[in-house]
This record gives C-alpha cells, sequence and structure tokens, in this order.
C-alpha cells in the first residue's frame, strides 16, 4: 500500500471518532508492516484513552518492528494522562514514521525531532492539506484561534429558497443528505438556532440514526433569541441538554460556547444572517437539491452586503452528491 | 484506443460544431486504422456540406479499410444534399460502425441495417447518454417535440441571489464562467432577456471570443414584453439580429422561434419564472458563485409554487468546476 493510500486510511479512522475526542484531537493511524500491508489502524479514544498510534501499534503487535507508522498529526512527544506516542513508536521498534500535520501546540511538538535523533525515518506534509481541511479542521481552528469552530448548515433549493412561500419546508433535500446531517450534527458538539425555527419548525434538534434512533453521542442543543420559547417545545425534552441564550449577538452565543470546538448553525435566516454578518462562520454546507421553490423565504436574509463589490467571497473547498442533492462546501476566502 | 474513448473524441468533435449545422444533427466522427489508431476525425458542416462520417473518412484514406468507424448518431441511409453516409462507409471498406443513437428520423434511418445486410459488423448504443444528453440533447428535442429546445441559465450566489441589494450584479461570476456562458451563447440560436433586464443592464447579448472580439456565429437575440424598449438599447445594435416580441406569453415567444433548436432564457427573475410556470423549460444551468449577497433579488421570483409538496422536482444531471464557480446542470425529473 502506498503512502497516500495509507494516510486516507488513517484519515477515515479519524473521521470515524471525530466529535468524540476533544479536547485531544481526532486522529487516525495505520501501521504498514516491513512489506507495506496495514498492520494495524486506530484512532482517538475519548480523553484519557490511549491516542491513536497506541492503538494501532497495539493492533499491529510484533508486525510493526521495521514497519512504518502512518498517522494524521505528528505523535506526541508529551506525558498527559497518557505517555509520549513517541515512547511506544520507538518501542515498538517502526522503521519510519509518516505524518499529515505538526503539531502546533507547544506542549506536545517535538515528536517528529526526538524520532529523527533515534534513527526513525521520519517524513511530514502526506496529505497535509486534507487531514487540516478534514478531521483536524475544527480542532486546529479552535487551538489557533481560541474560539470554536462555526458550520453553517443549510438546506435550499436550486434557487435559493429554504422553504416554500407557505413555509412549508420538510423535507427540501432528500434521506440521503438529512442522514448526512444527522452524521454531522452527531460529530459536532452543539446545534444552534434561532427563536423563529423553534416557532415555526418545532424541531427536535438530535443526531438520529437512519432508523430514528438517537446517536449514541447527542450535540448541545442552543436555542439564541430574545423571545422566551414554550416550555412544550421539542427542543426542551429529554433527549439531550438545551441552553437558552437569551441573546441577539452572535459574539455572546459563542463566548457561552468557549469550551467547545465544533459548532454547527442551523438557521433560519435570520439567524444565519447575524452570524454571517458578525463574520463569525468558519465554513458552510450548503445542501442544494434539485426543485425550485420560488416565494420570499430565503436560506438567509441580510450578510450586510448591499453592493455587488461588497460581497462577502468564500471558496468552494468539496462538491460532492449526496443522493439526488449536492453539498456544496466553502471556506472563507 | 477503445471504443469509449473513440466515441468521447466523437463527442468532443460534435462539440465542436454544436449550434452550426441545424436543422442537420451536430455529429461527430473519428475512423480507427486495423490498429485502432485514429485514423481520421470529423464532423457535420453547415447543411449542405460533408456529414461527419465522410469527413473523417477523407481524412483517414486508405487506412480506414479494414478499420473501425465511431459515429454519434446511426450513419444515415438518405440522399438529402449528400448522398447517404453509409454508401461512403461501404465504399471505404470498414470492417466495423459502431454508433452511439439510433437515428430517430424516419427519414435517415436505416443505416445500421444496411450496413449489417453489407457484413459490417454493427454496434449501437456506445455511451449513448453522454451523446444524447450532450451534443444532440437539442436536436433530438427538436425532432421529438417540434419545439425548441429551452436552456435557462442564470448566474447566482450560494444564497440565490442574481443581483446585490442594490440592483449590481457585474460581476456575480468569474471570467472563466462568463467565457463558459459566451461559448454556450455561441452555439445557442437565440438568447431571450424580458425587458426589465434590458432596462436594468443594458446587455449587448452577444456571444464573445475571451479577447472581447465577436465569435463568429451570433444568436439572435430576443426581447420579450409589453414595454418598449429605448431604441438606443445596446441589444439593437449592429453585431447581431434582434427579435422584440412585444407579449408576455413565453408559448408566443416560442411559436415565433419555432425554426429553432437550442434557444437560451437569460432572465431576469421574471421572465424565468414564466417560463418556469409555463413548464416550457427543458434544462437549467445554474452557475454558482462562492459568494453571498444577501438581499431581495432572487434569480427566479414566482414559480407557481406555494408548498411544498408542489415543489417543480428536477434531477442533476451534471456538476463541474468552472473556475472559483460551480455549474450545476438540470434536467426534468
Ligand atoms: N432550510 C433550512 O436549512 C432551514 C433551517 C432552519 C430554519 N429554516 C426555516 O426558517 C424559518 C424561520 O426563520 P427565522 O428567520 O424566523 O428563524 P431563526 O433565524 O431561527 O430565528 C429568528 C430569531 O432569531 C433571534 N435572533 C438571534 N440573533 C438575532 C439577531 N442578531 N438579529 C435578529 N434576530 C436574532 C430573533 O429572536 P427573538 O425575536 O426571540 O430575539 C429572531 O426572531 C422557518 O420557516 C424554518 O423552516 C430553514
Ligand atoms: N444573474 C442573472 O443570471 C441575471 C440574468 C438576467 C437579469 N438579471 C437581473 O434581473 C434584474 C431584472 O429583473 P426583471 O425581472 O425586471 O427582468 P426580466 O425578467 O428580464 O424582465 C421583466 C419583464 O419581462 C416582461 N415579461 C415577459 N413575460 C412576462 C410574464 N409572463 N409576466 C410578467 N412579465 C413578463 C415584463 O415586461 P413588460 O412590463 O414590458 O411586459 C417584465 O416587466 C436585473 O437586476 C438584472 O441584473 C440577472
Amino acid at each position: 500500500m502506498n503512502l497516500d493510500a495509507a494516510m486516507q486510511a488513517a484519515i477515515e479512522q479519524a473521521e470515524q471518532v471525530k466529535g468524540r475526542t476533544y479536547p485531544n484531537p481526532p486522529v487516525g493511524a495505520v501501521i504498514l508492516d516491513r512489506d507495506g500491508q496495514i498492520a494495524g489502524v486506530g484512532a482517538t479514544s475519548p480523553a484519557g484513552g490511549p491516542h491513536a498510534e497506541v492503538l494501532a501499534l497495539r493492533r499491529a503487535g510484533t508486525r510493526a518492528a521495521g514497519g512504518t507508522a502512518v498517522v494524521t498529526l505528528e505523535p506526541c512527544n508529551h506525558t498527559g494522562r497518557t505517555p509520549p506516542c513517541v515512547d511506544a513508536l520507538l518501542a515498538a521498534g517502526v522503521a519510519a514514521v509518516v505524518f499529515a500535520v505538526s503539531d502546533p501546540n507547544p506542549l506536545a511538538a517535538g515528536g517528529a525531532a526526538r524520532l529523527a535523533e533515534a534513527g526513525v525515518e521520519v517524513q511530514a506534509g502526506v496529505l497535509a492539506g486534507a487531514v487540516a481541511g478534514g478531521p483536524l479542521r475544527e480542532w486546529l481552528h479552535k487551538l489557533r484561534t481560541g474560539t470554536p469552530h462555526v458550520t453553517w448548515k443549510f438546506a435550499t433549493s436550486v434557487d435559493g429558497r429554504s422553504a416554500a412561500a407557505d413555509g412549508t419546508s420538510q423535507w427540501i433535500t432528500s434521506e440521503a443528505a438529512r442522514a448526512d446531517v444527522h452524521r454531522r450534527r452527531a460529530a459536532a458538539e452543539a446545534i444552534i438556532v434561532g427563536t423563529g425555527t423553534v416557532f415555526v419548525d418545532d424541531p427536535v434538534l438530535t443526531a438520529r440514526l437512519p432508523d430514528g434512533a438517537l446517536a449514541e453521542k447527542q450535540p448541545l442543543r442552543v436555542v439564541v433569541g430574545e423571545r422566551e420559547i414554550s416550555p412544550d417545545a421539542r427542543v426542551l425534552n429529554d433527549d439531550s441538554r438545551t441552553m437558552v441564550i437569551r441573546t441577539r449577538d452572535p459574539h455572546e452565543v459563542l463566548r457561552a460556547l468557549s469550551d467547545r470546538t465544533d459548532v454547527l448553525v442551523e438557521g433560519g435566516p435570520t439567524l444565519a444572517g447575524a452570524f454571517l454578518r458578525a463574520g463569525v462562520i468558519d465554513r458552510i454546507l450548503a445542501y442544494v437539491a434539485p426543485i425550485l421553490l420560488g416565494g420570499p423565504i430565503t436560506a438567509v436574509d441580510d450578510v450586510g452586503v448591499l453592493s455587488i463589490a461588497q460581497a462577502q467571497r468564500w471558496q468552494f473547498d468539496g462538491v460532492q452528491a449526496v443522493g439526488p442533492d449536492v453539498l456544496l462546501s466553502l471556506v472563507p476566502a
């Protein structure tokens, strides 16, 4: 197996634990034996449990000796709740360590240097973009800025509507797109909506599995706005915890969530506009259904732009089919 | 070269003459010699000139004997302004003929049968979907329905706006997307706008090359609406011909264009809505720019949908990057 394919496998490992490892990063690791065959894989366990490399080494057993460790993040050189991964890699006798992203955390960094000093062949930067924009995106953002990574997710028709003229919006997108959203909700730590969405749609805002059952991990539900919502609102049920923040200031909302890494803004148009005008959105996910709706209800109202010269400029970082729909992913330009 | 790759090359030949062959179909042909190497390519010349197969055979010369002709449309068996292509293929001594789409035109059909009778190996249906949805889409539509194929093309922000709040819209999409539009304009036979777009944007509505020069072939410009437009409107300049149709009825517009095959509706939102409500749009091309605009100006106003259950249902038949933008192509579901 070549290194890119092994790193891709490590990325898949990391994606599977995304959202369950913070404050630790969601990391994936693959151990290749001397012949380049996969001997073991692993991903970060919840805080306190073993790191990805350690799990992958355990599974590889003696096949790790003389092999290659392929890891999404530079192995740590730091004794926290677990001993440094570098020690485990050296003890296992791997001949080479390949990683995507260098550890920006000064506490944990230095792993690559120590491995090289010990005579291990070290290669950095393999699929670095895919990892930094993928499984580590939110964690790197939090480390760099100190604030949670905020994704605005919306469902829209091709003509930019998030509901039909009479307000009905269930369902704009396909079952496949909704399943994808539930997967992302399960990986996120909070979902934010405005009081308007609670009044109109009365959503339960949980992460559900395709069979309708609750996902193992539920994000915090956050309702933003000055009006009081009904105590019978479904968002207040026992399926998860809920935070009601009686403000209209996006910065105040993010301060209340400052211990989180990955939060999802699910709208509606008023709240999305407020967050976009405040410049606190880090990624946009638009699920575009192949339908036309027309009418007055758009996915976002006012983003603070009067003239084309002031347009908010983003760039596509992914376009993919999700069932019959298309998912457009954007990051700031 | 395998047959799929050869057909792909034939499709590219056909795309190059699209719009310049009607009422003849834009066809592409590739002649492979005995060794499977390309010996000659050709595409339909303007009406009266030789067909694609004949041009490709001429270029292949003696290398055609024992080879394979790969053609996007079943070779014709019909003496029109030119003799039947089947005669030319038999005279050249090709051993096999492969085509994508059978000729639905009863006058020209029967080519495959005559070739098979003459001992030529015949294979139909290679990349049939790509041809029927690609270079032959408009021609097949016209033959089947008797009416022109109508494409609604629009430029939009990710949030479904076709202009900023103050009405400015130049430019929403990139230079690359605009170049793509000009290429499509040159292939189309007519471009339709409403009087509103003429009043607001005063567009010239020509097909231009990347250097700004006029393309060789210009579509007819069509302005629809009851109001009189200014005699100084740029759409009335000498760069191409212009038809002003003082109606609000899309069917009347299409009747006036009944001798055309491929027409483009370029908006604005009022006209696009009228055509969509009338059910006369056969394809949607949305050039989506990675920007947010917000505000009141959407790409289409009212498509006759009140509730989500009545949504106009389409399906994506293509999603591609065009420079920094994304082009979504949709056909009726
Ligand atoms: N397609 C989708 O992806 C999607 C997603 C969600 C909702 N929707 C649709 O959106 C519609 C609801 O729209 P909406 O705009 O009323 O919902 P919303 O944006 O969820 O809620 C609007 C409320 O948010 C509060 N708010 C928070 N910050 C604000 C600020 N800076 N400025 C103004 N208000 C602020 C205000 O509540 P207070 O008045 O209490 O202060 C405001 O009334 C429904 O039809 C729903 O179906 C669609
Ligand atoms: N982003 C894009 O792709 C794009 C493309 C084109 C235009 N635009 C923008 O669109 C804006 C102009 O919008 P618009 O809606 O006024 O333009 P429009 O749709 O081009 O023209 C509207 C006019 O079309 C006529 N019309 C024809 N059939 C009609 C029908 N069935 N019902 C009603 N009216 C009919 C009416 O003219 P009469 O009143 O004369 O009858 C109406 O006023 C400009 O800001 C322009 O920049 C954007």
